[in-house]
């Protein structure tokens, strides 16, 4: 098989770590790299290629529209801030381009339905940048979440994402930049605890969301953020996502029979060892105690095959060559965004936001 | 030191653990028993002289006055469903008993403020039964919490106490009747999901309350309920309740370096141990790795004198021994009882609820 050739539009720091997957997928190369400086482009594939080098090296380009113009690109990866990603969506689409975007991947659901609907148009393939659904523990949580033993029927699904931003990063970085980045910690983080549930709930929409920003910019930008969803099947998810909170990126999946614990479910903490707890009560009766047992999933952080980075471009490509679309991924993106919209919606008004049935 | 004497107003099943907690306790005694029916209050002393036996057994009596009214009675503890409590409360009070109060304490604050009212003005002392507050475990999470180093500054507290109802559950315990216990699983268990919050923050008055009714009975009472509160410095805490879902009763406190996690905050679930995990990063950089360690603290989960509940009613008689009243703890319960009301308030109206500056 023939790899898929990628062209990274952009420079930014998830570039590198995309560069990597890419390269450990097996059936990907990366080609080109545009950046809006030539001499950007250059040196970022010059201490990538010093690093992880394809065989053949890629070519810089000046421009977007160039990379987009080459023949010798099929796909793109996109990294650009959020502010720009409807456009170069909607330009890599027309130039026939299958779509890796990274997340948010809209600023509004409006826009991404714009988007989704040229990628339709054009017949090209688009995926959002969420690395664990890609992953090979989410099959195996998947498997426990539908036994219908293990859990019972599902109730509740609570998570947390959040990192201390450094000293500088409010007023440096632009994931709180208004006119880049204006869903600050809701895109940047949320997006993950927004995805985790609706995946776990199998994708139902939410019926009710409220939301509140708990700290924010002076312009506006979330930075600390948290949010109830009400699913029409009587499940409930409370979600919280910050940059002013210490590390934390766990999940918790509660039924009437059990629950699991995902205490890394974006990016694998443990380097080489992915997996989650699972708690039941063995006995009953008043004395009884929950039983925790590990489950593990062979699987390696980043910069491995094995990673969820790596499994997402690997998926990405296996599906480009069946030549069809797969509707399922634009249509989680979508749902997201949704939902993400809702939250912002409600936090804005202090009201509960009921979204349409689905 | 002469034993607090106790008499028990009713024979909830909640009272049999608590006489166990009374005769571990090693500075309390059980004196007196009431029912409205003189039978079960003198089965109820049989069945538990027969299993625990105090060195006299205590009297039973048909009624809860008779009990306030004999003069070996020092102290009452109060099990009776919350919408008989106030009454009681307001009798116990004018007959000089002390009062151990089980939770939630009133239908609501005002009623509260009457019963708190009545215990000054009588000079009982006022304690609820919120049994983790007394765990010594408690005195090494505060530690923790206080040092400034491990957890950096607090920014989150997330908690989640739920049990599944048997079948039958609904129709027959008392817990989901509305003239009993119209708080349902708000006052059962959500309780201790807002104390353990207000006292991790200690004792701030969040400054906002939202709150989602999530499933209820025919007649209105909460059986499944969530709700967030955002408390004046900053730190924030999400909660969840509910009788619709497997048991578990974890708390996790995050701030800016670290984090706790307490996977049995309010009964310990392992027998004979109790403790909490420390996450934090040791070493900076993007591939650090979280160093979770195990802290540990001797404690039986029940019918020990190292139980939670043997603690409360220890430190109880230690204060009334001391001739002074606390004005900690009925303050404890004001708080709580109002943040309770602010989520029904709100999870009834739709809306965000404001607290009054403290």
């Amino acid at each position: 098989m023939k790899p898929l050739r990628f062209g990274i539009l952009g420079t930014a720091g998830i570039a590198r770590k995309n560069w990597k997957a890419i390269f450990h997928s097996g059936n990907c190369t990366v080609t080109a790299v545009a950046s809006r400086e030539l001499d950007r482009a250059r040196q970022f594939i010059a201490e990538n290629q010093r690093e992880t080098p394809f065989p053949t090296t890629p070519t810089p380009f000046g421009s977007y529209e160039a990379l987009l113009a080459s023949p010798d690109v099929d796909a793109v990866y996109l990294p650009l801030p959020t502010a720009l990603r409807k456009e170069w969506v909607l330009h890599a689409a027309a130039a026939r381009k299958h779509i890796v975007c990274e997340k948010p991947c809209a600023i509004s659901a409006p826009d991404l339905d714009e988007m989704l609907a040229a990628c339709r148009q054009h017949r090209v393939q688009f995926l959002d940048g969420v690395m664990f659904m890609h992953a090979p523990r989410l099959a195996a949580l998947r498997q426990l979440l539908d036994d219908g033993d293990t859990l019972g029927e599902l109730r509740r699904i609570t998570s947390q994402f959040t990192f201390l931003g450094h000293d500088g990063f409010l007023e440096k970085n632009i994931r709180a930049q208004a006119h880049l980045e204006p869903l600050g910690c809701l895109g940047d983080l949320g997006w993950y605890n927004l995805r985790f549930a609706l995946w776990a709930n199998r994708w139902q929409l939410p019926r009710t969301v409220t939301a509140q920003t708990l700290r924010q910019t002076e312009t506006g930008v979330p930075l600390d953020f948290s949010g109830e969803l009400q699913f029409p099947n009587g499940v409930s998810s409370g979600f919280y996502c910050s940059f002013v909170t210490f590390r934390q990126q766990w999940a918790n999946v509660g039924g009437t029979r059990g629950y699991l614990q995902v205490h890394d479910f974006v990016n694998p903490f443990y380097g080489h060892e992915t997996g989650f707890d699972v708690t039941q009560i063995l006995q009953d009766g008043p004395r009884a105690v929950p039983h925790v047992r590990r489950v593990t999933v062979p699987g390696h952080a980043c910069a491995h095959p094995t990673a969820p980075e790596a499994a997402l471009f690997r998926n990405f490509a296996a599906q480009v060559a069946t030549g069809q679309i797969n509707p399922d991924w634009p249509e989680w993106a979508r749902l997201t965004q949704l939902v993400s919209d809702a939250c912002l919606t409600s936090a804005k008004t202090g009201k509960p936001v009921t979204l349409p049935a689905a």
